[in-house]
């Protein structure tokens, strides 16, 4: 149902979308149901594909986004889509989807409740990273793909590669970055802080806030917050030192973040921000299962786990211990002085890194 | 003017203070400006002592507080009070001073500015760490004081300490603790997040609040951010893992800092916290001065540099630095997996590290 063009919606085999380099915004043809009981009758989704699906529909790149991500993976993640990169066009199928509860076209909190005729938000249900993998299976049972080469994602997208790994038997072989087999309680604690922000803008309501004037303060001070644990001090330090901001008694680090602040507010909904930082605070490998020696040590599929020196928010001893219980699994780490947005960043380390695990899956395949 | 029982203040023979033990709550003689050129014509200090001053007026140890602390250093630096603490107080006396720019009984936002009757709330001055030595010496000179043993402080403390060591001549050995020779840009956007977070609070009102309904949550807010920097990962994994409170869908984690933020508010002034975080930024041996190089190669008197393993804040690396660059310095480091807040905790090593230090003083004196 997938030519090299065009996209034939399964269910709506009339129904054509123009296939590659697009982002599609479409439904599920069936219900999604989130891990807290709560039913979607018909989810929206968005998702974007790069290169052609092979005949057996096996030759997918799965590649996840982290918390404020989006399907336009060529975006963000540029540097595996250049020419000396990860990704072959002509080898690969690479699709990326919006996670639910994100803004992004995927069903969020934006979303109309069918129900009320109005947005969900506030009363958008609980997402866990569990929520996240099992909607985009769905996604790709709706395309059929029989075959995964690999899953690859940061952040909070590799705490979705990593249970892809655990919960798919299509994949064969998983790369998650910069996290580790639960969030941390110093991790959830961070979160708490950037939730509290938001809660405590006087135009929170709950959530249910005027779309018009949404707590764009709170979601400005959390996104400030984010950003020291996403770059590490020697970032900061090599970037602004004690500089002032011209012909003003601030300092460059402090404009620096106020303008990423402002940046967020443009084009992220706080609903989601919520949503999904406390779907990061759900991740944990072990909940609802044996332990997480015996989840990871089941896990037999090749790994690649990749740490980032200068990580503060997911240092590395939280990879080297994926390494140690995910028996085929080996682990590379990306020097870099940029912190946890690393991943975002060194591409030529992580194309390098990636690519060498790849050139090994395929001589071992043979 | 000063015997075993009483503090006879030098400008006013006949007020008599009981004098030990005891917080002192009394005004300077003598004006007071800031760096920023505001003038407090009868400042109010509050301070506290312990021991007795010898003949000779010198020997004094100067304790210094941090950011929330007070001149009540028997109560937040305990371990140092014990019997096998460092402080005797048959031998030294002792005295801790409250910060101008706190609210703890020395001039600060919640004071009476003269001019108007009202407290100078939003209207405070820029407060910087050398203004807060500068405050100390126009105390240490009102009780004629002759000489410093040793200034030891933590965090803020400890950026006081190290810019008496370079400021007062008294001063005859420091001990600066898990801070360095400036706030690093990282550090300054840790205040400046928790700044705004205050600024966010619909009760801010540019510091002008009503005192009966200051910026609470605001302040809390501030305070929960900060809790995430002082204590290191390894305590919160080790205090509460994922743990949920009992009955509630909530991390203890989160319960936590919830309770820090809210123990916060009931003791401390959201204009206090502005002006002492400001304070912290503008901390910078090389400020107007040469470079630091320079500034700490002249330091001559013995320094022990202590540092924490696993303080986020300040990193060892900082107060490694300062060990290179102080001529007769000497590094030591506690191992604790609490973090930055170690220096309040650790009491056993930071006894031992101490007293050996001291006993090193009188070895080299005699």
């Amino acid at each position: 149902m997938i030519n090299s063009n065009h996209y034939m919606h399964p269910a709506r085999p009339g129904v054509c979308f123009d296939f590659m380099d697009k982002t599609i915004h479409t439904k599920l043809s069936k219900p999604f149901t989130t891990e807290s009981g709560h039913t979607f009758s018909e989810p929206e989704v968005a998702f974007k594909t790069w290169g052609k699906l092979n005949k057996s529909r096996d030759n997918v790149i799965l590649i996840c986004h982290a918390l404020t991500g989006n399907a336009d993976a060529d975006d963000w993640f540029p540097g595996l889509f250049e020419e000396n990169g990860l990704i072959k066009r002509d080898e690969h199928f690479v699709i990326c989807i919006n996670v639910p509860g994100s803004c992004y076209g995927s069903i969020g909190p934006s979303s109309i409740n069918p129900e009320t005729g109005n947005p969900y938000q506030g009363s958008f249900p609980e997402i866990t990273i569990r929520d996240m993998v099992r909607f985009q299976q769905q996604v790709l049972d709706e395309l059929e793909i029989k075959g995964i080469e690999a899953v690859i994602g940061g952040s909070m997208g590799g705490m979705q590669a990593l249970e892809f790994a655990i919960m798919d038997s299509r994949v064969r072989a998983a790369i998650p970055i910069a996290m580790g087999k639960a969030h941390t309680p110093w991790a959830i604690g961070i979160s708490h802080v950037q939730r509290k922000a938001i809660y405590n803008d006087p135009d929170w309501n709950d959530g249910f806030y005027n779309r018009e004037s949404p707590p764009e303060c709170g979601l400005a001070n959390a996104r400030m917050m984010a950003m020291l644990t996403y770059r590490a001090p020697s970032d900061y330090e090599q970037k602004f030192g004690r500089n002032l901001q011209d012909g003003s008694d601030e300092y460059q680090v402090e404009s620096y973040l106020n303008y990423q602040g402002e940046k967020l507010i443009n084009r992220f909904d706080a609903n989601s921000y919520v949503i999904l930082t406390r779907a990061m605070d759900t991740h944990d490998v072990a909940r609802g299962r044996k332990n997480y020696k015996d989840v990871l040590g089941k896990i037999k599929i090749p790994v690649l786990i990749v740490g980032i020196d200068t990580d503060l928010l997911y240092p590395v001893s939280e990879q080297k211990e994926l390494h140690e219980l995910i028996p085929n699994s080996e682990y590379q780490e990306i020097t870099s002085p940029h912190g946890h947005d690393a991943f975002l960043i060194e591409f030529e380390q992580l194309n390098k890194i990636t690519k060498k695990f790849f050139e090994k899956l395929k001589t071992e395949a043979i």
